[in-house]
């Protein structure tokens, strides 16, 4: 299944550790604050718990969605994506 | 089918109008520059089609998910959603 991964975090390290974790667990950055990738359930519940454990009681909000294929397939892309900070972006 | 609306939109105006066409749809604000909402496909694709014009030539990303009532419901959001510009954020 495809995870999906939005966040909305004020506060640099925060923000940097929970980027930092999505990219252990392989997923792609696609936007600034956003990374997709292929994960199992197991792998997906325990980005879920490390996520959790990094933004503990700091103001943010993370919000995980699940894909199936068929999902996905309608996915849209507008625009390009901009380097920033000389963190890798791809569109997967 | 629920759609998801992420983008990444450095110019103020751009971004707000933006903003502004996914809340004309209907979608309700779940992060600073996410929007969710229930659309049936043929408002999907036409949403698609003014964000695709709003955004232009502009520097951007914009990147429209679908999902299915049994992805939706897989659905985890970790921590709080902060109000800002007196834009209205709702989890739905």
């Amino acid at each position: 299944m495809i995870t999906l991964v939005i966040y909305d975090i004020t506060d640099d390290t925060v923000r940097n550790r929970v980027a930092k974790a999505c990219k252990q667990f392989g997923l792609s950055r696609i936007q600034k604050s956003a990374f997709l990738g292929d994960l199992p359930s197991a792998k997906r519940k325990e980005l879920i718990s490390r996520l959790r454990r990094i933004l503990g009681n700091s103001k943010g909000n993370i919000q995980i969605f699940v894909l199936c294929r068929a999902d996905f397939a309608l996915r849209e892309v507008i625009g390009d994506v901009e380097f920033e900070e000389d963190e890798e972006i791809i569109l997967v």
